[in-house]
């Protein structure tokens, strides 16, 4: 049990009902969170490791899924949570709007083909699970369409963490008031100009229907193998510590250890002289 | 300049006068070798994300080139210098033993598919050289198509250039003594073990004729729009400092600036209501 159990979205759960200003399970302050980030940065780039070193003899990995309105610090969980462990095992895939050959193929065919391998984590920039969001709020598919979509999800899910995949499902929660502020931080600072884009005024005036469509989601693909965790996500220390802490249990929740050796090391300390 | 200019490979450069536990152009000792790493770890960090900011607007990229013998570290650099960015803005790639696919290809083809896109920096751990390094001392292939391969790269990597990517070549370069006893340190410790592979005891005792190959490879690929440079690395803290240091270099030669809004701003900030 850690505090991130809170966050863990189950029945009955109302996304309205959640404070993006809170830090549910987390009594201290930004201090004490950057304090504990930095602490925790150690154990989960040292289970990292052992996933990673892992790879040959163990086809586990960890997926984990970011969704969120813009601006809500899924960029900064990659660069401060995902960037504090070895690179070499961390696949990172962005999703962004689908390219003529994508939209060709079934939805998931995209996400397979990103699935992380034996001994990594696979991290998702947003996801499959846009096809049920703008793809319903934006009505990109029709709404039989749509509904099939959450029954295949939650196959492809299952059939995913049956190959030995532990899935973690982020929202990072921020509310529309911090969206406008971050928003605005964008159009004053010419250092931040690429990161904004007209488009997102256009998805902000969806606001309602999102935070709907992101309900939805919820109540149809909150499963035992892949349960979601709504993240509030105004205050960017407490988004990155739950985040990282929901891998490290992930991580843990693999009870590995390190690999034996698969040859004599007596005979290969006599080989190397030594 | 910067002390790696020291590193360069130039006319009439012998390897075997390179002495790996030396320390060129830097008279600090490893805790001020390991300052100026974390120091410059966030001037490298801007300049990758100014390079990533970039994306749209500029094709360019990096990409770093590792060789190496075993145990020189190639791991390290990638974990502490590449992994001091932004993981989005990074396609890091370890090329293996090729598979029967590549196998069937030429030996470039698997290398095409790995290089890096526009704004991103590119990691090689191993490369198209393996082709004339172990492809050479093993005989994987005979003379003549060895003989090909080194003009083959030099096209290659002139075409790569020319598209736009910064190529950073780096041999970590350790002595024999050194892999001795970090290799008796994979096998004095059941965490390392994983990193142990009997494999590296038969290259081991090819050592000179890989030397000779790498003498090989700098006398013939060492060209100016992809330069070779030596890190001696049996100080580990000197090779990380070096390799961020060149990878600082290759990317403040792009001259970038952030990319200017491709919106107009007030009339951005007036939709938002700021």
């Amino acid at each position: 049990m850690s505090f991130v159990d809170e966050l863990r979205v189950g029945a009955g759960f109302r996304l309205a009902e959640v404070d993006p200003d809170s830090t549910p399970g987390f009594s201290g302050d930004r201090d004490d969170g950057e304090k504990a980030l930095a602490k925790g940065a150690a154990a989960l780039g040292g289970l990292q490791e052992l996933l990673f070193a892992n790879t040959e003899h163990d086809p586990r990995s960890v997926l984990l899924v970011l969704q969120a309105m813009d601006t809500a610090g899924k960029g900064g969980i990659v660069r401060h949570v995902v960037g504090s462990v070895d690179p070499q095992g961390v696949h990172i895939h962005a999703f962004k709007k689908p390219t003529p050959e994508e939209l060709a193929h079934d939805f998931l065919w995209r996400v397979e083909r990103e699935l992380p391998g034996p001994g990594r984590i696979g991290v998702f920039d947003r996801s499959h699970y846009e096809d049920v969001l703008i793809g319903r709020v934006r009505q990109l598919a029709d709404a039989a369409e749509i509904e099939r979509r959450y029954g295949a999800i939650n196959e492809f899910e299952e059939r995913v963490a049956a190959s030995g995949t532990v899935i973690v499902k982020v929202m990072l929660h921020i509310s529309a008031d911090e969206q406008r502020d971050r928003l605005a931080e964008r159009l004053e600072r010419p250092d931040k100009y690429w990161k904004f884009n007209p488009g997102d005024l256009a998805e902000r005036a969806l606001w309602d229907q999102y935070q709907d469509a992101y309900q939805l989601v919820f109540e149809r693909t909150d499963t035992e193998i892949a349960p979601w965790h709504v993240v509030p996500a105004n205050h960017k220390w407490f988004a990155r510590l739950s985040v990282a802490q929901l891998l490290t249990d992930a991580l843990r929740s693999l009870g590995q250890d390190w690999p034996p050796a698969d040859f004599d090391v007596e005979e290969q300390k006599q080989a190397l002289g030594v």
